[in-house]
């Protein structure tokens, strides 16, 4: 009797534990969701916390944070330690290292096989959302194999001229850049046309994208940063983009495939602006509590959110000072480019008037007179005197207007997501998703 | 029949899969192992990966890297995000957020437990190692409750005077911190031997420590920097501390507590000394390869590695570099402040020579006129010169001579490490290893 007991509790156990292991060992998940914050260092995510805080008695964990599972490091295969994007971005892309400036090729020029081609030889619908060109460094990796990444019209070129199954492998293609796709001689745009791709050129209709394949480029080069335009156009365009992949055939049949960009952190960071680098992250933490929700809605969905570098050696605190002042931050409204344009046009007798107005920060004396001999010397003396202020003021820091050799975090979330816990270098990332394609079906 | 065949693969089922629960769901470990870099950072892990790599096409995982885990923030309960190492470490040894300043008390000066003082509580044996004097914030946080982490006078005292079972709570205490210890109103050490305590105070007789309780304090203030002693003298330390935690009666029964504090890290980051930091990095990086070998020979045993805040705002690449230069920094033989003092003490005529024997950097003319000009004002102005020719010329950067809010590494490793994964408010971590100790036995 005692027996029977215990063979029913282990039969017990058993099921029990075989529903355990089936949600470990589970098959590669249908759909998969790669999200590259460029230039995302570990500091944007501590600052973009402390930003959306505002005050030390205020802090709780972002979407960031609740996602964080491991870093991976960045260094190319090149002289330096120091990645550009292209090479960052290959690395995820195609899953090997390469040398800064190029797009999915090798040293070889050979061209490397990236996720994007791989997840359309599997039949998975595809799609790239950007905030830059979508012709840029990280964007272009995924579906073109250039030496260079300035070479622009060649890459642009490939999104039409890289074909699986004489069709271009991008299905939805979200972003900036015109002024690439259509030139004088060729028009990419009215050719995808012709492989029956909706085009769309006014973010007004963003909506009016209802099926698939289709193209959405609605700026002449990148989108307006986010602190500019408060569209929240990352957020946007990947509502638009999970709208179709929910209900176009294919990709309810066989999966897809998405690399989302969150492209403008970096320039932010080149810029050493801090307030256009926090709303840039706060239409990214938007996006990413979008995709979470697509997951949870739809579990064998696998979402990776991770940087291709860090870009300007941010620091949270500056100068000996033991704080940082996310409220100075706060009041700034406008990237440091747009600053610079207003004062520039501005006659200077309300010149700090209109400073007070762009940045709701007050200044002294001296530094009015400083902002008056900025004036003096143009754009970029007053974006120069206006970028010292806002650091300086709020305790951010900063070393470099480039990259820096800093790993970057890893966030990981649904379906096999524990493959990405822990360091990673950053190929491993590729890798795993490599497996994990190859592996569908 | 196939009934009883299926009863067979559940019983069989239910057999693996509760060996497999308990290994998840296990019972504290009964060692506990708490490592912390003070000051180190994110990019202080990255700098020594490449540090010790020299070159991109050498660059292998460290043991940083291999435990790495996630992160956590450190904001203190305070009205600023930036802690000190008194905060930061309470939020670790008594899992409470409290302000700068505060060694395990809150705002209203209550007593917080610690760690230590648990540990002692379940009978564990206890033991505290650092490489700055045992008084300084962090080490004071595990065993003394004090308003303020300067008052290091009646620290010290609480090392004889906080007592459980009329015993002081540390078994074995390393570090620096003599001064602190014997003075004019008390001798501490004096106190200790009548508590049974073996005493030592001379660095050679390191391994003379054969038995617990026992003191042993090497220096008047903290240890001399490891790039001047090159003793490797954390790791020698917790090599021994190890030794006596293997063989002490009371430790092989019911286990033991250790806090070991790379305390220096914080210091070279604070000097913007980066061939300093990276000495202690390596100190640091064998500790832990000791550490991690104990626990492969006893797996009842957690470790668990993180750091109180970062220090210096350090970036790996500046100026607008796309390089890091390891080689520039790997031949710096000596910390700013002895490179300082070593110059101030040459005669003029071959302050050149002695700057290049110090550091191999050459120097360009209006270089060495610069040192001569440093040399005139002194040993600051010589440390100031010398700062800025290594940062500059490695291309590291630097924010800050203070701390910054930047998030901090968590690395974790044997039994329950799994606890650690992912992202924590800094006192999460401590309040794990509470709950750990408290179902201890």
């Amino acid at each position: 009797m005692r027996f029977i007991h215990y063979t029913l509790l282990f039969v017990l156990i058993g099921l029990f534990s075989l529903a355990l292991l089936k949600t470990d060992t589970q098959t590669s998940p249908k759909n998969i969701i790669l999200v590259i914050g460029d230039g995302m260092g570990d500091n944007y995510l501590s600052a973009y916390r402390y930003w959306r805080a505002k005050s030390p008695d205020n802090v709780s964990p972002t979407i960031f944070d609740q996602l964080l599972v491991g870093k991976s490091m960045s260094y190319p295969d090149d002289d330096t330690f120091v990645t550009d994007s292209a090479a960052g971005a290959t690395a995820y892309a195609a899953a090997q290292k390469t040398y800064n400036g190029a797009i999915s090729v090798n040293h070889n020029g050979d061209k490397l096989t990236t996720l994007m081609e791989l997840a359309k030889q599997h039949n998975k619908t595809t799609a790239i959302v950007a905030t830059s060109e979508v012709v840029h460094a990280t964007p272009a990796t995924f579906f073109a194999h250039q030496g260079h990444r300035k070479e622009y019209p060649q890459i642009a070129d490939q999104i039409v001229d890289n074909q699986i199954n004489n069709k271009p492998i991008i299905d939805l293609i979200l972003g900036g850049g015109i002024s690439y796709l259509v030139r004088e001689d060729r028009n990419l745009l009215n050719e995808l046309k012709t492989f029956g791709y909706a085009i769309h050129t006014d973010w007004a209709n963003l909506n009016q994208i209802t099926s698939l394949p289709a193209i959405g480029v609605f700026a002449d080069k990148g989108l307006a940063y986010e602190i500019n335009s408060k569209q929240q156009r990352l957020e946007q365009m990947t509502q638009v983009a999970l709208q179709q992949l929910t209900t176009d055939a294919n990709s309810k049949k066989n999966g897809f495939f998405i690399m989302i960009e969150a492209s403008q952190i970096d320039w932010c960071g080149h810029a050493n602006d801090i307030a256009c680098a926090m709303h840039e992250m706060d239409d990214l933490a938007n996006t990413l509590s979008l995709l979470k929700q697509f997951v949870d809605d739809h579990p064998n969905t696998l979402m990776v959110v991770t940087a291709d570098h860090e870009t300007g050696g941010l620091s949270i605190g500056a100068e000996g000072q033991y704080n940082w002042l996310p409220d100075v931050i706060a009041g700034v409204n406008n990237s440091l480019d747009s600053i610079g344009d207003t004062l520039a046009q501005t006659n200077d007798e309300n010149l700090y008037a209109t400073w007070l107005t762009l940045t709701s920060i007050e200044l002294e004396q001296p530094q009015i007179l400083a902002l008056n001999a900025a004036k003096n010397s143009g754009k970029n003396a007053l974006i120069a005197f206006s970028r010292k202020q806002i650091n300086n003021k709020s305790l951010t820091g900063w070393t470099s207007g480039g990259h820096t050799a800093a790993d970057v975090p890893v966030l990981a979330y649904g379906a096999q997501s524990q493959l990405f816990y822990g360091f990673h270098d950053n190929i491993q990332i590729g890798q795993k998703l490599f497996e994990l394609i190859q592996h569908t079906d």
